[in-house]
């Protein structure tokens, strides 16, 4: 029996494991992401804490799986910026080869969180499935055939791009209307806090948890005030919900998959957005194309793509 | 060597033939579908055909793979109404097991034409892809790890009824605003007859096309004086291609496939609706999310089902 090095490169945190080889994590140390640090800080933080804990195992690791949270070439093994600066073409899993002496392999968060799941989460014993993380932005892994499906880009999966609104607002990728300007945290975020500067009188147990400035608010609080009942914050979370419910719809007329599994701290808000997510699923749904996709909760929280590391890892051994 | 049995049964028309080893065609049998003769009239067409197809080869016919222009239910290999009397719930491979002793498979015919142009045609090589089949209706079957993929309730590649527009019109399946009631066939015709009649200055061409009667416009016919250059026609081809493209766009953004393959009637028309298509997809695709899959026609024409239906009994041999 022997072990592998699992290791999840995020933007606000990171974390790292020793799994064994039926996935069971034996030890973890996680911390959060100083992104001024950029490239060497990380690679700093990850050579000192993986030598801590190869040292506190006194078995064999045996090879090493890598999330990054950017963009994954993975034919090519590199990975890009993601707003952090030295990660640019970087060869992530050479690094680990040539520091480590085990082999590795990397795949972007969203592939790995839908690894993590399929192997080991709410996607067990699916066929096919697909994972969306909801959290600043939002990423989606695809599962077909019981493998991890990247696409001729490695671009698969990639929901928050698809157009929800005929109009709608400018996106970072440069198109109009796509799911990320509705749904993500950054819009959610975005949204309440206009919101609060116009209307403040119906967001007004928002901006008290903001601590009286709109501009303090972020997602979570919103969907805490809309949890209590505030009018204002239940607007916002029911505008996400809806284009997100059309986004799931449209995936379950593309894929029609097993099971749809929603990760990432703004789908791990629960039932405040889940809730209206399934509303508008069942009222959308046509009664000529009956389907029996099951839309969940991630199973594994925010380690879902940890769990897909150790995957990749054990797929090495 | 033996050869296969290879049968599509669409609305309209039916097509026969036996193939080899290879999915070299080697005997054709094909005519029109009588509607109004249901399954009884369709079954013994079929089984005279047939019977001479085999009586007309010197080789064993080893096994049989049918394409069907309805809902079908795979795993249980039963077909269903096409709006056509006879075929619910009709257990169609067990038929030909019984009739011909020959051992059966039966899929629609988006999935049998995705597989026939995977095997045999403009997808030969692709890892994945994404078949479309426009003409009355919008129809799809996808392709990924070199295995068809089916989903959990027999529809996935549903593309006909994703929404591409906020509002839009009541579908067939009951909700609004789907691919199919902008750009099937049957969606050119309606609005073209639509049009004619209420601005008949702008569609004098497509009109006289159809002998001076706006209720005999068809979509074939709307391509053609588009093609001519007449205006409203154009239009109405243009906002066709405008929603398929969107549609596209929506997965390549999930898929990612190698392919895009589109055939039917109404794809087949060619650059008419094909160019602005393709014009449309460059003016929408984002600069951060640049992608390499290729959008083209069907290679194997209206005979991609039946090759599709060689595949299926191929994987019986």
């Amino acid at each position: 029996m022997s072990n592998v090095l699992a290791i999840d490169i995020g933007g606000t945190h990171f974390r790292m494991g020793l799994f064994d080889s039926e996935g069971h994590r034996l030890l973890l140390s996680e911390g959060r992401t100083e992104s001024s640090g950029g490239r060497e800080w990380m690679l700093s933080e990850l050579r000192k804490r993986a030598d801590a804990l190869i040292a506190r195992s006194d078995q064999h690791v045996q090879s090493c799986g890598i999330s990054f949270g950017g963009p994954v070439d993975y034919g090519r093994q590199r990975v890009n910026s993601m707003h952090v600066s030295g990660w640019q073409s970087f060869r992530l899993a050479q690094w680990i080869e040539d520091n480590f002496s085990l082999r590795c392999q990397v795949d972007n968060d969203a592939n790995a969180g839908a690894l993590g799941e399929f192997r080991y989460g709410a996607g067990r014993s699916t066929e096919s499935m697909l994972y969306l993380t909801i959290s600043t932005g939002i990423g989606g892994g695809i599962v077909c055939g019981g493998r991890v499906h990247r696409g001729k880009d490695s671009m698969a999966g990639e929901l928050g791009h698809i157009q929800v609104s005929d109009s709608g607002t400018l996106c970072s990728c440069g198109a109009r209307g796509c799911l990320e300007t509705v749904a993500s945290g950054t819009a959610i975020e975005l949204r309440a806090r206009g919101f609060a500067r116009r209307k403040p009188e119906v967001m007004a147990r928002t901006i008290e948890l903001a601590g009286g400035n709109p501009d303090q608010i972020t997602a979570e609080l919103v969907f805490r005030a809309a949890g209590e009942g505030e009018k204002g914050a239940q607007f916002i979370v029911r505008e996400a919900a809806r284009a997100l419910a059309m986004a799931l719809l449209t995936a379950i007329r593309i894929l029609n998959p097993d099971a749809i599994i929603l990760g990432g701290g703004v789908a791990l808000s629960g039932p405040v957005l889940l809730d209206p997510v399934h509303e508008y699923l069942r009222e959308r749904s046509a009664s000529m194309l009956e389907h029996s996709t099951r839309v969940v909760q991630a199973e594994l929280g925010n380690y879902s793509p940890l769990y897909g590391a150790t995957a990749l890892a054990l797929e090495l051994v």
